[in-house]
């Protein structure tokens, strides 16, 4: 890459906020002191599926120190949801799982909020929870959600119950050609529950001016503005009425996502609080709280079949997955048909057939947790693919180098691959862990998994870059900052266009009065959406500079350039004017100087239907070591390749890499949700729920393969997302190479190691 | 005027806001809770004119519960001021007036603020303090500002000292035209200082986040963006890292413009402060404080001399007005500019040479209050006006008409008139005072008073309209509210241009982070400049929307109109989308509907020059009755006839009228600051400063006269200055018409009347 050209561009330098955010200064939604604030609790349903005959509340009114006491009779007869409006903000008639907010209460105390919710009278009738989805969907299982409708595109003769969205790849013909593959190879695989487990718990505080009818609510929220939407729709108040502010955030990873789905309808409820106690009200979710209320990565299970030729070629793929919405549709339709759509793999496949069911639980909701869909459906493919080699005898590097896509080629889904270097980071990952270095010692094995992700669709980010009167420059964006690219690529990105440094950029905080709308800090975006929007209006910005300076030199604005905090002839550098002294004179002409900006994927995408699209690829590597005595899983040595299109910031960039890494492992060797018969989750908390800490993160090796352009600004592509997906494949992979079994239900603990183990011996 | 064809406009709406200002429910700035904010308080100089020989503030420094004391030590050493820069934020070297700030100390509680400020030793060698300008001026007095350069513009003969501004007015040959004048009458004027007023005591709060590097200031400023730059630039902080909100203002009256000017330094002053503190630190002034360390409406002493023929033709005036600038040059170069352009009148005036000299003393700094310079030169010239009419036995009104500038004269400044009813206005306000119907009672007299004032210079006012997914709209614009249009006018505009109701629309408060830039709300300029923003980003907004329905509906974007919150194709409003519709729509292509208008007066300037102006002009008239006992002046009747061009709100512009004319009322009869010999204002309160109250308030008739347009948006004038402007040469008049005493020196107190009254019968 000619990086060399670039001042500020593809170096690495000191994230802005670093400090603050690594020493605990920065100010968090819970650290905010709101004046005169309450406390505000939920009650929560005991049950995880009920009739709600009846709630009285009347004795926790009478709690010295109450000031409000809110059910679903306070609000607004409106369901929400994500294409399915299945939820109301505290449930009225029913409820669906074990978490759902049945009532909310303001108090002075905590101690008071807890002894109120506990004088709440709510009369239920339990139902039989449903808590496996095969079992939803059996044709005489009870209905969940009598209100929603069957999906529009379910086939007539699907005689399934719950299910809340299906989506389906049916191209060629899969039943003929797996009919004439001379080997067929089917599996079924199974990805467990986990919670996105950032570590600030989710909060939001509500205050409410009366005199203005307007509500603030400040929220830990990677989207912002849906909120806003949301609770204006809820609560029946006009959106310029409602005001969402985000503080710093602490961890996201599309656990806050989704406007008010992720957190289970917090912002409504606080926001509602507030207006009936006519005081502030913060809620802070305590971590049980938090696991058992807000939305998780969906559990899948994944019947895929695949017909090869006999020297390996890829005939035909069926699947079908059941993916476990839980007790809300929530953000299924989206996780749901990702993953549906990556069983089809990122191979020649001319044949298939994969169908995708959404079904509802009585469980958590499921949410959009890093990747979402994606992570499932690599386990199963990869997995798989690992099988096909293995049973055809082949090498899985060779067998994945004869059947990927290649730039040129069609995805199953139909999309036109572009700058796509699938092959590139399959032979990287080979070398760098030493995949022709083998043999390898004892119950030691590699592993690869390939992937690919594109960044998320819908609508792009908008930016504005105000030039001050002394060249300094202020970003607003409506992306917040929880980990991505805001702190460190997108003040490059300005300094770069505006010949500025990066001290001379400040990045705004969101606050959806004054922030450009965005549709939320989600899928990847950051630098690519918000990238490029800060791009365009730090070049509008420009722009605007130019005409001014070229009108005061005489000469044309083609004729200058922006440098050393200067905007100057590029043919003689001394005819110049300092950015001050230009942005001042705009002051008094246009105003000031306001560079707007608005990237719209849609565009692109409709010029990457025609010229083909170029979403991110990757392919990890782990050499593992098993104890066969005990089960454990060491990752030794962990290599990630990935395809970026172009490094802004490689700091920022690998630190993306190893932190998706590390909870991608997370989810293949520990992280799971366990359920009772009446689906109470017994390990909410960080006491029984494990997360990978030091002791299983390897070191990784993170190799960056730039120059096959993204959409990104300056050919960048999204890095958020992919790094994770990879992982559980990979140590599975792994793990089959060094001891020759195929665990194929994640977590891949040391229980079900040594229970793979086990069988095999007794298969023997 | 065709206002039928307006929906909102030209109607009479409930201002927004107007009920929690009466009820007391808006949040001010000393309403704000900011956590753990300490108190602040300011050491100020206790001689009118000192050297500072040194500052002790060790003792200070010990005081059990202070944070920080500061002294100019502690700040760098840049200077500052409007022209020029003769202010530190606090005194180094010496101290200019009683009052001057000279240290400042930040503590756990106010007692402790003022222990502390006691504690400070501030060593003085006094100086002889300069209170009278014309002294001031002499050879040999010593000079105030060693450091202030001579104005460049003033004569090199004129061996005047301590002038810090001077402006003139030559045109013709003012001398020989004199000369040939049957009739001179030369008289002088005098005009005492007075404040602003405001009941909205000044208040500065400020906050330092030492990771961001960021101060956040909370202030009652009209002017916030000037108090950035000026903040940034004194405390060497970037302009993005100083951040100005203004919560809602009690009041204003230019007396909280001029950046940090109007507050003596109050914005930096606690801003370095909570930097030292490291917390956040509030400064309240209180009435007394504030009286001594504001800025005011400066004293003034005029000659006015005028030759006429002795059919009453008028043939040259000369004047040398004497502008008390006070310890610091202040805003004196702006408002003793329009005092010294405004002598010449609204008079067809052929010969004129008028010296304006805007002097140092060791007083009160000269600041901008409601039509800076024009009430003092009002008072002289129509006061004069009148002496001239009587000379020659003319009556005053027909004196006035037939020496008055008509559309098409150029003011002997060379200006151009357009649309100037300056005629209109006196037939109507002596009808409507009933001049044609005397002789009226005994010691009864009606006097007027015309006026011209053009809204101010400098640059324009930006807005932003943005379009919410709902249709409801949030304006952002960087002038403040504190009683001007803000909260009905610019409201009306929006929903008229965007075809929506006013609930639909909210104006939100100036953050000088988020709102657009701006100049300041200063010279009757919100309807004016920031109106044809706004006007000019809701078309903008509106434009925007058309573009995305009229590709939807197959039409013309010229085809549509926006009424009834839908964008409907004019000839077939079946054809139509909600205007929600559409925002949501343009949300997902342009990233959201953003209009921006910026309003550009130079560039009317440009084409006034060439087409003519058309400031707002006026004629107010009296009925008075003068207790020749007591001295006592009653107003009887009050009549004020306003040139508006358009009255968008026709109830905010009558409230214009009546708080002007009862602020003038104030100067004329009761306000004044009185000094002893060591410069002290020995008045500084309510308990002895006298305010109009409603006992001196007279019922006020108000007359629009629409339909001369001028540059406001719908052809709209501003009205917020002009309207104090005539009171004090009004009431002059009419007791010279009650009563046969010519009173030359305002406040026309009871006292002055008696002694009018003695001094005329002695003569006799």
């Amino acid at each position: 890459m000619a990086t060399k050209e670039y001042i500020h561009l593809g170096k690495n330098v000191t994230r802005q906020g670093g400090v603050e955010r690594v020493t605990g200064q920065g100010i968090y939604a819970i650290d905010l002191i709101i004046p005169n604030a309450l406390k505000g609790g939920i009650l929560r349903s005991r049950h995880a599926h009920a009739r709600i005959l009846g709630i009285d509340t009347a004795e926790a009114e009478t709690v010295p120190g109450v000031y409000a006491v809110i059910t679903a009779r306070d609000a607004p007869d409106i369901r929400y949801g994500r294409q399915v409006n299945d939820k109301y903000i505290l449930a009225r008639d029913k409820v669906y799982f074990l978490g759902d907010p049945v009532a909310a209460v303001a108090a002075d105390s905590q101690e008071t909020v807890r002894l109120a919710l506990s004088k709440i009278k709510v009369e239920y009738e339990p139902l039989a929870p449903l808590l496996d989805p095969e079992e939803a969907m059996l044709p005489d299982a009870p209905i969940i959600h009598e209100e929603v409708p069957i999906p529009a595109n379910l086939p007539e003769d699907a005689n399934f119950k719950n299910v809340c969205h299906y989506a389906a790849v049916h191209t060629g013909d899969a039943d003929s050609a797996m009919a004439e593959a001379a080997v067929v190879i089917e599996e079924t695989y199974e990805t467990q529950m986990v919670h996105a487990q950032y570590l600030e718990p989710k909060v939001a505080s509500a205050e409410y001016d009366e005199a203005q009818g307007k509500l603030t609510i400040w929220t830990s929220a990677q989207s912002p503005f849906p909120v806003r939407t949301e609770v204006a729709r809820l609560l029946q108040i006009a959106v310029s009425k409602v005001r969402i502010i985000v503080p710093n955030m602490g961890g996201g990873f599309g656990g806050k996502s989704g406007g008010i789905v992720s957190g289970g309808s917090l912002e409504p409820i606080v926001g509602l609080l507030a207006i009936k106690a006519r005081r502030p009200v913060t809620i802070v979710l305590d971590k049980a709280e938090e696991s058992i209320a807000t939305t998780v990565r969906a559990a899948t299970k994944t019947w895929i079949q695949t017909g090869v030729t006999r020297d390996g070629r890829i005939l035909a793929r069926k699947a079908r997955l059941i993916f476990d919405a839980g007790g809300y549709a929530g953000m299924s339709s989206l996780a749901g048909m990702m993953a549906t759509n990556m069983l089809a793999g990122w191979y020649r496949l001319p044949n298939v057939h994969i169908d995708g069911y959404m079904v509802y639980t009585n469980k958590q909701t499921c949410g959009s947790v890093r990747g979402p869909g994606g992570l499932q459906a690599t386990f199963s493919v990869e997995s798989h693919t690992d099988t096909i080699a293995s049973r055809l005898g082949m090498d899985p590097v060779e067998f994945r180098l004869k059947n990927m896509l290649k730039p040129g080629d069609r995805t199953p889904t139909g999309h036109l691959l572009r700058d796509v270097p699938l092959e590139e980071t399959l032979v990287r990952a080979a070398e760098e862990i030493g995949w022709r270095k083998r043999p390898l010692k004892a119950n030691q094995g590699i592993g690869f998994a390939c992937t690919m992700w594109g960044e998320g669709a819908g609508p792009g980010g908008s930016a504005l870059v105000k030039v001050n009167e002394d060249g300094s420059t202020t970003v607003m964006i409506g992306k917040v900052d929880y980990g991505t690219a805001i702190k460190s690529a997108l003040p490059m990105i300005v300094a770069e266009e505006l010949g500025i440094m990066l001290d001379d950029v400040s990045v705004l905080g969101v606050d959806t009065d004054n922030s450009p709308w965005d549709f939320g800090t989600v899928g990847s975006r950051t630098t690519m959406a918000c990238g490029n929007a800060v791009r365009l209006a730090a070049v509008d910005a420009r722009n605007q500079l130019f005409e001014v300076v070229a009108r005061r030199l005489g000469v044309g604005a083609d004729e200058l350039e922006a440098k050393d905090k200067q905007i100057r002839v590029r043919a003689s550098p001394d005819k110049m004017l300092p950015i001050a002294a230009a942005a001042s004179m705009v002051h008094f002409i246009f105003g000031e100087v306001i560079g707007r900006g608005y990237y719209n994927p849609e565009a692109d995408a409709a010029e990457e239907k025609e010229k083909g699209t170029s979403p991110g690829c990757a392919t990890h590597a782990a050499l593992v070591e098993v104890d066969v005595d005990t089960g454990r899983v060491d990752v030794l040595k962990y290599v990630a390749v990935h395809d970026v299109g172009f490094a802004i910031h490689p700091d920022g960039v690998e630190g993306q890499v190893e932190g998706g890494v590390v909870q991608g492992l997370g989810q293949a060797l520990c992280e799971q949700f366990i359920f009772d018969e009446n689906g109470r989750t017994i390990n909410p908390t960080f006491v029984d729920y494990l997360m990978p800490t030091a002791n299983i993160s390897p070191e990784i090796q993170t190799v960056l393969v730039e120059g096959y352009m993204g959409t990104g600004p300056y050919g960048a592509k999204g890095i958020g997302e992919v790094t994770c997906l990879p992982p559980p494949a990979v140590v599975a992979n792994a793990i089959h190479d060094a001891i020759g079994v195929r665990l194929s239900k994640l977590a891949l603990t040391p229980e079900r190691v040594l229970r793979a183990l086990k069988d095999k011996e007794e298969a023997h």
